[in-house]
């Protein structure tokens, strides 16, 4: 193709590019016959530009140009051209122009599409993924894509700026005892023994701050056998970075100034920073979520004592057992019905509500749901919770924790049914002061909210063993539009804080030594103070994208079962293969797979 | 450590801060009491600054002082002073002052070190990978990891700026059968079934082709199961590349490009481009070798004609036999002992030579060796060699492959034993006009000498079967300093094309199907004309950073039987762990492992 190769891209010719001879290549994206002169949508990376046959081109030239099929490759030669006024196309960059063809090559056919190369794409999603090249190839998927690769360059930029080293860290690796969600490598030369694929780099990351990197990143490929359940992919890739000598404070400068410079660069949009910081208590308590969507108001208030004064027998039961009373208003919404109401509810359910009580406040006061119940108190209650005529008023009675989850779910829920989410903003915030354990109801014992390598605050080193749920971490957590996008903490260097730690959670030294042996090692070796966080890169692109499946901002996604319809994998393999490997299959026995 | 933060790095201090008190983090490099006066050389990524304890302070600074050992990490407080004189370093960027310590914190201890940080470690490679975290501590080990992210960086900007998009192709893939040095990954969620981590993103980076993204790249991890020999690593890491619509030539100019923004960035040295390009059979020819080191000359001579006029039997029959007889002049060699000459010969024969003719040139001509034999030719042979008067003249005769890399070896020895080789030179040039296919004579049948999908060169395309062996592909290697750099092509895009490969090589439109079928398939759908290239990552900074072993400028890298002593992986994993992967161990009867 040397003689037909390329002179300009489709995107790029303009007016003032009007009498040039150029050689286009590209794909038909759309073709057709308009009494007698022939239209070509010629498609790259770059644009569109309209390919014309004039009436009196050649017969050879006509010939070819009917021959023509939505998306066959082809290479044109051909004059630009202004177009005639009334053609001219104010949206395209290139709709001043056209080219008139002379010569036209098909480089390459294609076979009858299984769905249109287009913007809105109804295929099914499994059809999609079969032939990801096609779809791959509609402007939308490139957009997402071209903006992975921006914010991606972006963060890298911005890192290497401030003097953070990207260092590669080994994808195989340990396997830890434990370690469920492995995906393992069975070893060839080392019969018997496997390696794991990294859950993320993070003991490699922290025995970099111990070998004095100082401030690391690496966008890193991470996996996780998950089960198939949500928008999950078995791989997935996240900015992670480790910084030593630092508090929480620094790390968050770092990620508010990479996030800024990100959305800054790629959409244009200029974020507020530093980000708010939200307590985790404040979070439940005023969103009912550790993953606030704070693009919207909607905040809940407690009216534990109001309830209490109330005629409401369940409430008054949950506040003497140590629960609370969470409310919330829905301005506007006392016309909503008992099926409205009823959906409300259902959400909070999901979060172990065992019902959503509500009342409506109209002309005359509150009436209806469970207002009999507070007639008393009913101008307390308006006033403190700011309530006005054709006001809904939502509450839930619980465990605090349960309160507050569940009507943070109606909360989200009434956040998008009310269109009260502008597109195209982005609400980050830091959620701060999480507990450090978390007790496990079903093994009665405390386990790490996080990992095992979080730092308490310092003003808990005291009373660790004394009250552990009391205790918060130098933990965080960035949050976007609802998304829990990264979480971090300050790491524990010192070897008796972490000894400690260990005995709280139930873990015996050989345990601790089995599975984290190589870093309790280098600890012995001056490790310096460090933390560091890690970014989602998938979700983040979603976001940024306003998709709602990391799936649409990944190249080459696995579909919900972790299967790749295009490649078909996973597959079967020889015998003689495992074989070399020192395994054999150990089949389920009565699912057997044909 | 909140009131102990650095105010300022170990690297960054000199006489413009004199008089400012600063707070320093780091690790005691050395430490030292002269006269009552302590010592400790603070070390932190970014340099070394001197502390002194004066032989004033307090007692309880002193008493703390004097606790310090080496590699402790410490956060001092204290005066910027300038120092004596007599003490000043100005190799050092610190070596104008010191910092007059007020105040010391022992942040994290240090157990006594395996072996020292510094710069010339003679400790065993296994001890250095076991304790990789102290290893990567050294000035010398954090140069190149500092090397290795520059030039990774500067890789990327290059490309970027040049409207490549970096995209991620996927870890797991489909498993190709004949995949003999692939690692697998067994799938829970499809019992039995098996991804495969890929060996290069070969035909995901071709399918981003038909993709239409015109311009990809990725810093791609690629794993091949490798039989440990030599300074191979399980993973290793390349600069992934493909163009669509594209020439040799536009590949040669991207990688030209990029190599001289990488060198000029990081090294400051400027390469002169565009690389010298030399045929296959020139290269071999000349410097006898397909990665000639062009560092030096020493170039290798056809003396075929000569050869069959001297009285030597064995070069006469092999020119019978459709051989070929090569020469070397070592100049000034003349002197060489028996011994030294022998030591030449054992190189030739590594390559297959049955051994190496030789002839000296003294004050009255030719002499020793074979020289009777070339009795009446002499003058004929020293002025085609343009020997001089004490030279050595070096010969094999054999088939011309084993002749030129036979007596290749030889110009490579005699390139480094000479001292022919300057120090942080860099000498580039692309190998060209490859044959296509290499004749299997084991298995009597031709084979791809890339891969398949290698365009035949265009002259070639009326006689692909005719004559297999003389078919020439757009097939290149770039070489630098004598070491294999990237390998690449321009793709077939044509089905009809790469069918007759597959047929050349006996590959049945079923094994086609089965290994490839996928791309195979996307090529159905208006492919590109394409080409791309992979430089390897781990050999260029090798190179660049003057080293022999990639494993100095991998962070964590495996040992030579794919072995990490640092996390002791691969390792033994439970059986519940196999059971959920529905496989189980399959040892060797005799080698079970204790």
């Amino acid at each position: 193709m040397e003689n037909m190769k390329r002179t300009a891209t489709c995107g790029e010719l303009n007016s003032s590019r009007v009498g040039e001879t150029v050689t286009l290549n590209g794909w038909v994206h759309r073709n057709r016959d308009h009494g007698g002169i022939l239209f070509i949508n010629l498609r790259d990376r770059y644009g569109i530009t309209q390919v014309v046959i004039d009436e009196d081109a050649s017969a050879p030239l006509k010939e070819k140009a009917k021959e023509l099929k939505f998306e066959y490759c082809i290479a044109v030669v051909g004059i630009v051209r202004r177009r005639p006024d009334e053609m001219v196309n104010k949206d395209m960059n290139t709709g001043e122009i056209e080219v008139a063809a002379s010569q036209i090559e098909i480089l390459t056919k294609c076979d009858v599409l299984p769905f249109m190369i287009d913007e809105k794409s109804d295929a099914k999603e499994d059809l999609r993924l079969k032939y990801r090249y096609l779809d791959l190839r509609s402007f939308s998927m490139q957009r997402k894509i071209r903006l992975r690769t921006d914010v991606t360059f972006a963060a890298r930029e911005f890192l290497i700026g401030k003097g953070f080293m990207e260092i590669e860290t080994p994808t195989m690796i340990k396997s830890t005892p434990e370690g469920a969600r492995d995906f393992l490598v069975p070893s060839r030369i080392h019969a018997g023994k496997f390696y794991a694929l990294p859950q993320s780099p993070q003991l490699y990351k922290q025995i970099l701050m111990v070998s004095g990197f100082d401030r690391y990143f690496q966008i890193a490929h991470c996996f996780r056998d998950e089960d198939a359940r949500g928008d999950r992919q078995p791989e997935h890739t996240q900015i992670d970075m480790e910084m030593s000598f630092v508090s929480k404070d620094d790390v968050f400068e770092v990620v508010e100034g990479m996030m800024s410079h990100i959305f800054d660069k790629t959409l244009g949009v200029k974020l507020e920073i530093p980000f708010q910081r939200l307590p985790y208590d404040d979070a439940l308590n005023r969103f009912g979520s550790d993953k606030p969507d704070l693009r919207f108001g909607l905040e809940m208030k407690t009216v534990d004592e109001l309830a209490s004064k109330s005629g409401f027998n369940a409430f008054k039961s949950v506040i003497a057992e140590g629960g609370c009373v969470k409310a919330l208003v829905a301005s506007g919404c006392a016309g909503y019905s008992r099926k409205q109401i009823s959906e409300l509810e259902d959400a909070a359910k999901v979060y172990g509500a065992k019902g959503l009580a509500w009342m409506k406040v109209g002309e005359s006061g509150i009436e209806g749901g469970v207002s009999k119940f507070f007639d008393g108190i009913a101008d307390e209650l308006l006033a403190s919770l700011e309530a006005q005529e054709g006001d809904l008023i939502l509450m839930v009675g619980d465990k605090w924790n349960v309160a507050c989850t569940s009507l943070g779910a109606v909360r989200s829920k009434l956040g998008k049914d009310l269109g009260l989410i502008e597109a195209g903003t982005f609400r980050f915030c830091w959620i701060v002061d999480f507990p450090l354990f978390e007790y496990n109801e079903e093994e009665q014992r405390w386990e790490a909210a996080h990992h095992m390598f979080t730092m308490p605050q310092e003003q808990y080193l005291d009373t660790l063993e004394e009250n552990p749920g009391a205790v918060k971490g130098d933990l965080y957590d960035l949050v976007c539009n609802g998304f829990e996008l990264a979480s971090g903490s300050i790491r524990i260097h010192d070897p008796e804080i972490q000894k400690r730690i260990f005995n709280i959670v139930g873990f015996s030294s050989e345990e601790a030594e089995n599975r984290f042996g190589f870093l309790l090692n280098a600890f012995r070796y001056g490790p310096p103070p460090h933390g560091g966080i890690a970014p989602g890169l998938d979700r983040l692109v979603m976001i940024m994208a306003g998709e709602n499946s990391i799936k649409e901002v990944i190249a080459f996604p696995k579909n919900n079962q972790a299967y790749s319809p295009m490649d078909d994998s996973p597959s079967l393999v020889d015998e003689d293969q495992l074989k070399m490997l020192h395994i054999k299959l150990d089949m389920p026995e009565k699912e057997e797979e044909s």
